[in-house]
């Protein structure tokens, strides 16, 4: 058959696909953002036929027959060496969603889903009444499912894939990333956390009192919007709502939507959560006209897409230049809060540093901690050492080791995170990884651009936004994260960058 | 075939689509309220997706083979007599949307399509520039595609089924009312119509300086969410957003959506657009049980919807009990503006009567004028009496001969309205028999509820809405809209109704 006619279908299949998608994402935007209370049922409904056509659009037989003709499959999955190497890198990305998608039998993803909407109820009630035992049976079979699906999908069989089960799992959102590599960066990322972490606990907190004052939200919500001017947030292809909890979502090449959450006593929380998902939505604004509108309009990893707006909310909106820059700009919306604070205190309270236990409220020097923390009991789940029943006495022990804080209730410890509950095992990792890759992305981009410290002082965020284009965004998925890091940087995953950075920071600011 | 069986194949074909319709819906939602301007591109294409699967699920073998097997067909579309009332209601608008939807070739529909979104471009530039000459070939095409479709539908060939072109088209938006009906009912309108606009006319203008003002749009927009409790709109069930037309649309049975548009200068009409929208919402939010998520929880017509909501807007949001309850409640959010205001000149200013040259804008006495305008021109262009080039001459003459007011553009004239250039032929009329169910309805609801000037003077609407929902919305679309009214009223189609309430109400308020 004619190679361009077949992959002239799979674009179509592809594109198909992506518009559902996409029309699904809407939907799941809107319910978060603005559907009436009681059209939640309904929304299932049609989500859920969404789904199904989309699964179907795409896992039938003719997918498969146009990936072998072109030449792709799993030892090969960019197909024929003679075709252009974006259509090879499309090729790559179609064959690996096609046999996730295939692999799995009908019969098994409905399974899946029911247990996951049951292991989710059953979730919420558990996190509410601190009682984890009525959560376990759920957390037994959503790692029975999760086994299950590593083992269809073949993990240590194809060519370069990985070897456990957990392996399986963590490729899925971090392709080609192995348990094994994770830990020898995870080693010593944990230690010096821990020791840093023991040694800002010992100084006093800094004074930020100017935060314990009411901020009325629609002045916030205002000043957000501004921010996402001054960041350089395109709104004719984008906008900002508000959920409970803030996100990004794409819902095409010009229609990418993040959100915030207003505090009335919380001057920061909304700013941050800006910051960040404008971070995520500047990759997915940026791909180059030849990806748009296909699958390889995407990001590399979840942990690439952390990298930008990890990058975003803390190498630039946790960094000085930024707060001095900014404080006089934010005064503008409260002169009354802020008519004696200074900008320093803004940059002392945006960079507070305490041991806790929840990993969302975490900042900067303890996020990582949690990760880990969730990272070593996962692998000890999925390896057999760990029996879900003795999940919960094992998380106090770690998060009192690694963190160094007694847990008082399960509902703030191992309930306290959805993932588990939806079977998303492997996903934690990503977040740390982000914030590696972040800052190995940060030592190329200062060497790229020597006045980078300068621009953040200027609020000129131009230039910083064409290189992250230009050497991360204009990728899509076309590369694999270690491809994409190799290519950028020239180095493999390394801890070092980060470390380097959040040292020399926190020891700055806590004079350690 | 076991019949059950069959119906619920039937049924779950009717479910599949409706959903989709429903996801569609959502889509366009957001084209009008949140939509980011660059982002319509690629949404157009998610829409036209969407809908070619809606289309694709509904119009297949089987659901012709499934209706044929239920007994049910162009004589006789109810099926079967042996199954059960609510089942033979469902054959019948699943026979008729199923024949609508199968008889009209893949091809015209994708050619229609085309035609339909080039002649709305040239539309748009046309009224710009106020050159008629560059829509006219368009004008033309729509005509042509009109009366295929009007011939693909067999207008005139089945049993009750009227008999020319124009007839089809009107039978799309009222089904089984033809031109000679609406043509008996108009007569008496317009003759009596513009006797009491010239006669009020000769009289001067209320005071209405008070809406010389400027009304914050943000209290507006309080204001409005307050008038939806007033009414008694179900916030759980439904929202209120803003856009630049006000509409209504339906994403589920519980998830019925509003929109209206705040003026500065313009106090009323974001009031009478969310009561007019409210009305809608109504109508969609009080299908009972059996019928939702079905084909049947539908409006028994455009007309019987706009019944509804022009009952809210004219009957009760223009009647005096209603501004001297609702005027101490409208002063709380704008107490500087109101301060030298009595509720009398609010009731004035809602009811204030003038010919003019735009339809929307029209008050409410010479509003159904504007519609037997383009009645008696639609009917014309379709027998061939008025060749297309000639309609803005037409227009003027008789826009001069029916309402009295001269035209100075064709953008002001026959170029004002969208319905044409979409191809609508056969739609306006529902907008003036909205009025006169409306009234005819009125009086029966009076001799249910003799208190409901009481009830309005409360601002209590929960005994309406119950009447509305019992007699009314609880039918869905079982019945024809000439059976509905038959059923609650007992009558059939009349002006009367209408006349003597307009009559009344504008000779009393201009002393006449």
């Amino acid at each position: 058959m004619d190679k361009s006619a077949g992959l002239e279908k799979l674009k179509y299949i592809d594109r198909e696909r992506r518009l559902l998608e996409r029309a699904s994402a809407l939907l799941r935007w809107d319910e978060e953002t603005y559907l009436p209370e009681k059209g939640v049922e309904e929304r299932a409904d049609q989500l859920a036929l969404l789904e199904r056509l989309g699964h179907e659009a795409f896992v039938r037989p003719e997918t498969g027959k146009l990936l072998a003709e072109m030449g792709s499959d799993a030892a090969n999955p960019r197909g024929d060496e003679s075709l252009p190497p974006l259509d090879r890198d499309f090729l790559r990305v179609m064959r690996r969603s096609y046999d996730r998608a295939s692999r799995l039998p009908p019969d098994f993803v409905a399974n899946a889903a029911r247990a996951e909407g049951l292991s989710q109820a059953a979730w919420v009630k558990a996190r509410k009444n601190d009682d984890f035992s009525t959560f376990l049976p759920h957390l037994q079979t959503m790692i029975d499912f999760a086994r299950r699906k590593a083992e269809y999908w073949g993990y240590g069989k194809g060519g370069d894939s990985p070897g456990s089960v957990y392996d399986g799992l963590l490729d899925i959102y971090e392709p080609g990333m192995g348990a094994a590599q994770i830990k020898a960066v995870f080693g010593p990322l944990r230690e010096r956390l821990q020791t840093l972490l023991k040694a800002i606990a010992q100084k006093p907190l800094p004074d930020v009192s100017f935060l314990d004052q009411d901020y009325d939200t629609g002045v916030q919500a205002r000043f957000n919007l501004r921010l996402m001017d001054i960041l350089g947030f395109d709104k004719s292809r984008g906008r900002l709502d508000v959920s409970a909890h803030p996100f990004t979502t794409t819902l095409g090449s010009d229609d990418v939507r993040i959100t915030t959450r207003y505090f009335p006593r919380n001057l920061l929380s909304s700013i941050f959560s800006t910051i960040h998902e404008s971070g995520h939505a500047f990759y997915d604004m940026a791909f180059p006209e030849a990806l748009r509108g296909s699958c390889l309009a995407d990001g590399a990893s979840m942990a690439v897409h952390e990298s930008q707006s990890r990058f975003w909310e803390n190498v630039i909106g946790r960094s000085r230049p930024f707060w001095e820059a900014l404080f006089p700009v934010l005064k503008e919306y409260f002169p009354a809060q802020l008519r004696d604070s200074r900008a320093e205190a803004l940059y002392r309270g945006a960079n507070m540093v305490r041991p806790s236990l929840i990993r969302v409220d975490a900042d900067e020097v303890s996020y990582s901690l949690h990760i880990i923390l969730r990272f070593e009991l996962e692998e000890a789940l999925f390896s057999g050492e760990l029996e879900p029943q003795n999940l919960p006495g094992e998380w106090r022990r770690r998060m009192k080791e690694i963190i160094g804080v007694e847990n008082d209730t399960d509902a703030n410890g191992v309930l306290q995170d959805v993932h588990w509950s939806m079977g998303s095992f492997g996903y934690f990792p990503s977040y740390a990884l982000g914030n590696l890759y972040g800052l190995q992305f940060l030592k190329k981009l200062r060497s790229d651009l020597p006045g980078f410290e300068d621009h953040i002082g200027q609020l000129r965020f131009d230039e910083v936004r064409r290189w992250l284009g230009e050497n991360i965004h204009t990728w899509g998925c076309r590369l694999e994260p270690g491809e994409l890091l190799k290519k950028v940087t020239g180095e493999n995953l390394s801890a070092s960058a980060f470390l380097e950075y959040i040292e020399g920071k926190y020891r700055g600011i806590y004079g350690i």
